[in-house]
């Protein structure tokens, strides 16, 4: 594949911890990377940090720019940064791995009403967008080593070509990607990361991930 | 440890998969087990069918006759079965493996209003019973097999202690049994069976399961 057909990835939220590590890993596959933050001159400085085929901008001028999107935000932020991108994200494919973590209580399960925060993502921005959740449960410090990272990305959506699309996405930076459903699924990621949390505190782990099994492969 | 010190293991929903597949490896690691059917009939038959220390009799019969309660029934019958056996319930440990699968959309989540199944449970129960909840992910015809079962058991509860009872239990019968938070979690484990189901199909598998990494052991 030549890395001109590669999709330019927009990462919005990519001064936080799994932006930056996911920018990190992309680039070095060879993508183009936009980082998008609310502050534009933050991501043009990590973005320098990360090398020459990273650029960042605002977050609505990264979308723009990118032909598919990442949201890699904290919870809280979620609702808002999407009204803030939807306008530049029309007719992409926009890959949700926002987590419903509210703190203080991390290590509690805490869907949102809607079920999940992937279904959040899709109601605010209505059908012209695909939405895609992923990278829920891939703890960011290890992502952010170079090395294997022990974890399998489960991919939820509603299309399958979109699913297949993310799959992808993760293989390139070394991980091992699952079609795992619609994405009202995407309930069972998003609930696991508060598990792994509780695992992580309880066994003085620090990385707890999961892989499937029974698959092959 | 005497066998005499162990519990007796009552098994509502004991003529179903999963209810005989545990029944017969808690029997064969030397546990009492007291099968709970809607119909004592069948469950005398089924407890035949498993040997010695296998008895049967009806769900509220069972229950009272057992130190500690494994619920295994299907969702649908999750609320009337814990009706049933709630008089003999008080001041036990009951195991819910209930999972909140709603045919025919088996591969999409779809969690109850109370937020999970054992939530559900606690409230039916009431507070003089202590719920934990498990075995939601493993396969109920591997379990059935002799022979290791690669699925780790995901145990939430509310008491430590409890969930510590739990998990020798998973470990008497060759199953990895792991400290996973507190009730509300159990949203995570029976929100994940959906997508095993759905990655059964999706990859032509038999038996798809996971295990945590990152914490030794």
């Amino acid at each position: 594949m030549q890395a001109d057909s590669r999709p330019v990835i927009g990462i919005i939220g990519g001064t936080g911890h799994l932006g930056g590590a996911l920018a990190k890993r992309w680039a070095a596959a060879g993508y183009r990377v936009v980082l998008g933050s609310r502050d534009a001159g933050r991501a043009a400085e990590a973005a320098a940090n990360l090398g020459g085929r990273v650029s960042g901008l605002g977050n609505l001028e990264a979308a723009a720019s990118a032909d598919l999107v990442v949201l890699a935000v904290p919870f809280g932020s979620q609702q808002a940064t999407l009204e803030d991108i939807r306008p530049a994200c029309a007719g992409k494919l926009v890959i949700d791995a926002t987590v419903p973590l509210m703190p203080p209580k991390v290590m509690r399960v805490q869907l949102p009403a809607e079920g999940c925060a992937a279904l959040r993502a899709q109601q605010v921005l209505g059908e012209s967008v695909t939405v895609v959740s992923a990278f829920h449960n891939v703890a960011a410090h290890r992502l952010a080593m170079d090395g294997p990272v022990d974890c399998d990305v489960l991919v939820f959506g509603d299309k399958r070509e979109a699913r297949e699309q993310v799959i992808e996405l993760a293989e390139a930076i070394g991980l091992r990607g699952l079609h795992a459903g619609s994405l009202a699924n995407s309930a069972a990621a998003e609930a696991l990361t508060s598990v792994l949390i509780f695992i992580n505190k309880h066994y003085s782990a620090d990385g707890a991930g999961f892989r499937i099994t029974g698959i092959g492969g």
